[in-house]
């Protein structure tokens, strides 16, 4: 069970104390405070302050000594050369936990001693005590304490990210935080995410660990520099994909690349071609791209899986379908040409300029039934495909709404505005037996619509379940890169 | 001059009839005259049917022959059966140009008997009728008429976009049309925009001659499924090149591909290796996705080329700047480690912990006329690279008044809420100079901010001219492609 990991107590602490807090808007230490806040924290908060009374409401303490119990959580966000004293006084404390947000330790190596790294690390043994950090952004547990609705131990992520099954491991703070400053352009959510930073004491392996046995935790996302324990690495891995699924960014390699690390995080970065096959090899998913690694994860935090890679293309437009296809199979997947009794059965309902071949070009029909439900059942039970890209789920009515704006129009034409009531309904009626027949069938379909991913038809799409894009590029990719996890689990279970 | 050229007609009409048009939402020639009526349209609209008095408040005509004039321009969404009787009746009226929308014509042969593409090439060549379509989505000019704000000739983009220099020619209408749906979502406009459909009787390359000459258009975007053409092409394209970019998508050499494309608009597509060679070297920038299609228009658009493939990073985050200078770096450009001089003068205004090699590191820094401006200055001036990606262009004050928004928090926090018009100055100050700079130096600086593409901050810089993104993959990879048309360029001017 994870609760009995070490980290438990890092994402579920009933208490913390900060130090390098104060009022300020500029202050990280106070900003980590208010995300508390924004996230209905419960624990006890203490604020360690040489001078100020309080922070953001919350009693000051002059030091830790002072504090009325042992925070279960330290965090510092103090100029390195003054955390050895912290992690001292901590340490006497009895404190066990502390997260280190300051820079400045093993990243300047190279241009000056710095020992700060060494140093911190042998009060922490003396102390048992263990850190994450330094150099990194903090933690984010969604599933905190009662696992409330807009209840998070939160001291990373600025903004609420709706609860979900995917967790992240992440060498860098902004691919643990910042990638999440924008929830609605995503429909995926977090389970925890950690930042590691220079992994001085904690590393990813430990968050592998721990991500294991997590039963809130199915998709797991890691940004690697470096690993510093590879053959644990291996071992745990390969134990883990065949439950979970990982996507993971490695990033080294290149000349640059590898300059910005050492002065990042200190990292020697290995050869990408070595990763690169260690990840193929335990099926870890990789890609270069954050957009890819968000929509990967997000497609496989379904938990619909594609049994194999044969793509059912369903279009109302010649070009999109056209450019699906070319990209699905430049990829070396498959868009197979339909049985002549599939496409028979396919013909009699489709008008007569469609193309029932594969892609499914229905041309511009109006018929919305059939193209939301009908169309996607028939392939979905053929057994023929294995996944479904939908181009031009477009919000028909968001178009007509707006031609009624102007008066000349209004006056004259033969359609009206549809109340909400009856556009959430139909969205409703035309997404919900397709959803459930992707769950029965395990082929995940993903639909684009070229309109706004916040336009009130994207929006009711979204709501209904639909894995919706704008368009349609991305869903190609990451859908490709999740073929390539799903062979990989066959072979493993074949084995 | 493109006013003499043909196309010119088609898109400056002062009079145009509709075949197929009703007062519903379903219609297709109704969404076009309602489009008409949203752009402002000023010339004389002729709505034709058998029934109706009026369409959408316009008088209707029982024929073409009741017409009190020669419309300068037809457009007919009829079924494909009735347009070859259609075309003789506009031929006796004395039409010469029109537009067929309708689709149902080459698209099926291979599955029965089809003429109808004959049988109005004959009617056209008889009465000199030229004609875009069949199987299109009509034209769209932005430059229409007076040149007025809000006034263009559209009957093909349902949304308004800002006038700029990007013209596209398209064997997809949802290329020309429908990713223009959500204009917010890129900060880039449209010249003009042509749906060429089947190419019965106009193709890419009147397009490609009429856009050579057009002095609105900088930047021409293709979405090719077939050349009829392919000499003339050629020369064609090998002319504009020098002078305009040219950005274009080829469909075809899959397998699945090739078979939608066939049910599409019936091309025959050819090598996929035979077009990539021709656009490498004539200069023509290939992308297989739309998104980086719109992504190099709108860099182009700008028109600040780099001069050369230098790269210089800005970030304050350690793990975008690694990913930016290995994806570079990965695409075959560089990021060069600074010259030592500059690093010198870089770390005197560097925070300890930043790094000056490049990706230039500057941590998490407060200081934003320095991030902004000073920054991106020295790397302009210094002559060590050609074009930058600055990540972190993040709204803190939007965070800050989020957190405002608590009680809890407005209670004791020592920071405010900044009214609008300080944020628009100061996004202005921070932004103008270097705009300026990259003006100047012709370094195109392309900006990432991981908040919302319409939250404050982001929409502040990009009133103030910044090319900004949400995440950092896409404009590495679509300023790649912009490097390789400038060393096309380079390499021509030195011939």
């Amino acid at each position: 069970m994870s609760e009995n990991h070490f980290l438990h107590g890092f994402l579920n602490p009933k208490s913390v104390a900060f130090y390098g807090t104060n009022n300020k808007g500029s202050s990280l230490a106070a900003i980590q405070i208010m995300n508390l806040i924004k996230s209905n924290y419960d624990g006890k908060i203490y604020p360690i302050h040489l001078k100020l009374d309080s922070v953001i409401g919350f009693k000051a303490y002059k030091s830790i000594a002072e504090i009325p119990e042992i925070p279960e959580l330290v965090v510092i966000v103090l100029s390195a050369k003054v955390v050895p004293q912290i992690f001292k006084e901590c340490g006497e404390k009895g404190v066990k936990r502390i997260i280190v947000i300051s820079g400045g330790f093993r990243e300047l190596i190279g241009d000056r001693e710095n020992t700060l790294t060494e140093e911190i690390n042998k009060i922490s043994h003396q102390y048992g005590i263990r850190f994450i950090g330094p150099n990194c952004l903090g933690v984010f547990n969604n599933w905190y304490g009662a696992r409330k609705e807009n209840l998070a131990f939160n001291i990373s992520i600025w903004e609420h990210i709706k609860k979900d099954n995917f967790s992240i491991a992440s060498q860098s703070g902004t691919l643990s935080s910042h990638i999440w400053f924008d929830p609605g352009s995503l429909d995926i959510g977090l389970s925890k995410s950690l930042s590691v930073g220079n992994e001085a004491n904690i590393d990813i392996v430990d968050c592998l660990e721990y991500f294991k046995d997590d039963e809130d935790t199915k998709v797991i996302g890691l940004y690697i520099e470096e690993l510093k324990r590879g053959k644990r690495f291996l071992e745990l891995v390969k134990e883990i994909t065949p439950k979970k699924s990982i996507v993971a960014i490695y990033v080294g390699g290149s000349e640059a690349g590898n300059r910005a690390l050492r002065s990042h995080t200190g990292s020697l970065a290995g050869d990408a071609k070595v990763y690169s096959a260690v990840f193929k090899e335990t099926g870890i998913i990789q890609t270069d791209y954050v957009q890819e690694f968000l929509d990967i994860a997000m497609i496989l935090s379904r938990e619909i899986l594609p049994k194999g890679n044969r793509f059912g293309v369903i279009t109302n437009s010649g070009g999109p379908g056209a450019m699906v296809a070319n990209n699905v199979e430049n990829k070396g997947l498959i868009v197979p040409e339909l049985s002549e009794s599939l496409q028979t059965q396919l013909i009699e309902i489709l008008p007569s300029n469609a193309s029932a071949k594969n892609p499914v070009d229905c041309a511009f029909d109006m018929n919305l039934p059939y193209f939301y439900i009908t169309l996607p059942e028939i392939l979905m039970k053929s057994g023929e495909i294995d996944a479904i890209i939908q181009y031009g789920v477009v919000g028909f009515q968001d178009v007509l709404d707006d031609y009624l704006k102007y008066d000349k129009i209004a006056k004259h034409a033969e359609f009206q505005h549809q109340p909400s009531e009856v556009m959430d309904s139909l969205a409703q009626k035309l997404l919900l037996p397709t959803m459930k027949n992707s769950e029965k069938f395990s082929i995940p379909i993903l639909y684009v619509n070229p309109m706004s991913f916040t336009s009130p038809w994207s929006k009711r799409l979204r709501k209904n379940g639909a894995l919706l894009f704008q368009l349609w590029d991305r869903p190609v990719n990451a859908l490709a890169k999740v073929c390539e996890y799903v062979n990989y689990k066959k072979k493993y279970e074949n084995c």
